[in-house]
This record gives structure tokens, sequence and C-alpha cells, in this order.
């Protein structure tokens, strides 16, 4: 392969120069990392597995309209994506009370919010991504009033989205982090899901045993991460072999 | 079983007086009609699926604050709801153009929309459910302007929700009617979606195959509808015995 431009280099993804303006090469590294990289581990297999459920779960957002960045699969570890201007933001929607938000709280993990909530994180890593009010996103122009009324609305319809392809695997969705990315249609603004959708990003519960399938396992020691991945893809069968049954995305756009 | 009230019979459930006041017991028939009742059949097991599968979503969507009329399932055949006043409409979400709306549009059946449509219908058996514009449902004071924002508000989240758990099963939700209730808490008024969700009410088409999993088997003759809804149903993981895996609802209200 020819030597390609790293754009950017991040705990779990690397980003390269893509084949055409306005895109990006998006390569999922088996790297985790755990409380801001204080805790690390190289985990075989889990780029190829979140390179496919990121995969996985980005064509049916565009399937039911919701836009994101992701443009198609290029291999085992990278996919194309367009390239956005990250808000520098970690929206996270919450169903139930689990990690920081429990701990914070004093609230006992798993019990259930009155309703789904949002919260924001400041992305900087130096500073341990520390959660935002949304005074703060707006009085240092990280977004405007009208971004945060957008990506809020881009929040939950995500939400109601990956709590029914959860649901319907007998998983619960108990919490996400989404990141937003700007992209420009000559003056015109337009909102994308951005980086990932994967095990690694979303707390996932099985209905009846409870059992964690994300990266709480890695987190809290409960067990092999990649065993956990490799049931949430089985049961949305989702093969990270190239033999898969990955539908055709129907771009709604 | 004591002899009950019946308080309407429909052509595919019937709703009995409930065991308190504002409940009813919705029974499923093993009744299929088809052009406005011209086709009817009768197909074993067809009321036991769609009672399990209506139970299945409709707790679902309770899990994400959906509300619904849902309240348990009482038996193989019947579930417990909440009395509501049904708005005489059927609320039609389609994402990919099929049935009447490819034929009265002379379109192609399976071209995807450029957004999710919604159309209402007027409901009214003699009438043949006839499609009704926004404007006559205002002037004739079915719904009130804010009722349909509210109601267009609530259809799109079901769209979202149902397919994304249709998506994480391989199955295509190309369009699907609810019905909506009102329900007074003294002089408020909330909107809950109603009657049923079920292969009856939805078209589900493999994301593979094309292969029709809904009531278009039987409208059509494409073979057996039992072994369709079947199919949908152990996808989901929802059997038809009393051996299931439902999980049990977490009531955000």
């Amino acid at each position: 392969m020819a030597r390609r431009k790293k754009i950017y280099e991040g705990k779990a993804k690397i980003l390269y120069e893509g084949p055409e303006p306005g895109t990006l090469v998006q390569y999922f590294k088996d790297d985790a990392t755990a409380f801001n990289a204080e805790k690390k581990a190289v985990i075989e297999g889990k780029g190829v597995l979140n390179n496919r459920l990121s995969e996985f779960f980005m064509t049916g957002l565009s399937a039911v309209g919701i836009p994101t960045h992701f443009i198609r699969r290029l291999n085992m570890r990278e996919q194309l994506i367009r390239q956005v201007e990250i808000i520098p933001l970690e929206v996270i929607v919450r169903n139930i009370a689990a990690g920081s938000m429990a701990k914070r709280l004093g609230m006992e993990e798993g019990t259930p919010l009155p309703r789904p909530i949002i919260e924001f994180s400041y992305k900087d890593d130096k500073l341990g991504d520390p959660m935002v009010p949304e005074e703060y996103i707006i009085a240092f122009g990280w977004a405007s009033q009208q971004d945060l009324d957008d990506i809020v609305a881009l929040a939950l319809r995500v939400n109601d989205y990956m709590s029914g392809v959860m649901y319907g695997v007998n998983i619960r969705l108990v919490d996400f982090k989404i990141e937003i990315g700007r992209v420009w249609d000559g003056d015109f603004q337009r909102l994308v899901v951005a980086d990932e959708i994967s095990p690694d990003s979303c707390r996932l519960w099985d209905m009846e045993t409870g059992d964690k399938l994300d990266k709480d396992v890695f987190r809290r020691d409960l067990g092999n991460l990649t065993d956990a991945y490799t049931e949430v893809a089985r049961r949305l069968g989702v093969m990270p072999s190239n033999a898969t049954h990955m539908p055709k995305p129907t771009l709604i756009n």
C-alpha cells in the first residue's frame, strides 16, 4: 500500500487522508483504553469487530434518514468516511443510570431514568473530557444554540433507533456516546453522526441476564472483551469475516 | 370464564370490558381479511402470534418513553389495555413505496422514498377507510392541528424505533399503520399508540431475499401466513408458546 498521510491518531482509531477530497479513511485499532487511558491493552480483533459493527449501525441510521459520516467499508479494519468538522463534544444519551452518572449522583447502576437524558463532555484528552453544561458550549462558541437543538434532536433519534436495534436482539441500550460533525454544502451546514457507534461507545446489557456486552468488560475486568463484542455481532447477524449478510444501504438523502 | 361484556368486534380483534374501570381486554382472533374484507380466511394461530408480537413491540416502545395503550398480556390470545378514545384515523408511515401508494402513484413497489412519508385514512369500514388530507381531519374535528403535530412526531418516533428493531433482525420496515388514542388525566390529554403493532399492520421484507413476512402473504396468496409471522417472531426471540425470553418492561412514565 502506498504511504498515506496520517491526519490524526486517537486512542482506538487512526484517520488517514482519503482517496478523494472531502474523504478520510478511518482505521480501527485493537487498542483499548479506559479511565482516560490510564488502563491500556491490545485486544486482538476488537478493531475488526468495531469496524463491522459501526458500518452496520451507521448504514441502518442512513436508511431511516439520519445522516452519518459513513460512506463504505473498505476492508477488515478500514472504512471510508466523509471528512467533517468535528464539534468538540461527546454527546452522551442515557436511558438507565450507569457509569459516571451513577457515580456522580450516588445512584445505583441500573436505575431507569424518568426519560432519556442527554449530557455533554468537552472533548479534550488532557482535561479528561470534562462534563460541561450547555451554557459553556454556547459561551465558548463550540456550538450555537441552534446547533445544540439540532444535536439533541439527532441524538434522540439515534437513541430511538439504536434502542430498537438492540431490543430486537434482547439487549438493553443503557447509554451511548456519539460525536457530531459539520459538513458544508456551500454556505449550508448539515450535522451528521461521526466517529463510531460500537460496543466501545455504548453500554449494552443482556436483557435477561444483565451481562455486560460492552467496554465495561474491559474497564472492570469482567471477562474477554472480544467474546462480548462477538456476541453482539452474532446476534445482529454481523459477521466479522467477509461472509456476511450485511444489507445494502438504502440511502435516503 | 364469566360472561364478559363485548364492547366492540372488529375484523381481527374483539374488545371486552376490562377487570377495572379504564381497562379493556383485547382478544386477537385468527381471522384475516383484506381489500376491505372482500377476502377472508381463518388462519390458525395468527391471533396468538399477533398478541405476542404486539406485546413485544408495545413493551419496547414504552421502554423508550413512547406511550402506548398496552398494560400486560393476559394469556395466549388476550392482553389488558387502557381504554382510550380512538382518534378515527389510520396513521400510515411509509419508508418505501408499496401497496396503495405504489398503485396510486404508478410507482414500482420497492422504490425508496426521499424521506418517511405519513398519510392518514379516515377509519370507516363502510367507506373503505378513505385517504384524507390533513385539512379534512381538522375541518371535521377528528383531530386538532396540535393533535396532528403530536401524532406526526409520535409516528416518526415509532418509525425510528421499529425500523431499528427490524434492522437488527435483517428485516426492512417498509411501512406500517398505527392508531392513536387519547387518554385523559383530568383535563390533560395524552396521546398513546393504540390498537396493535404486528405483521398484520406492517409491511416487512427480508433484507436479503425481499421475501414478504407480513399480511401481503395472505393478500397476494404468496404462501403460508402463519409461517411468515412465525419467522418474524423467531428472529426476535418472541416465542408463541409460554416459554419466552420476553424482557420485562422498564416503564419510563
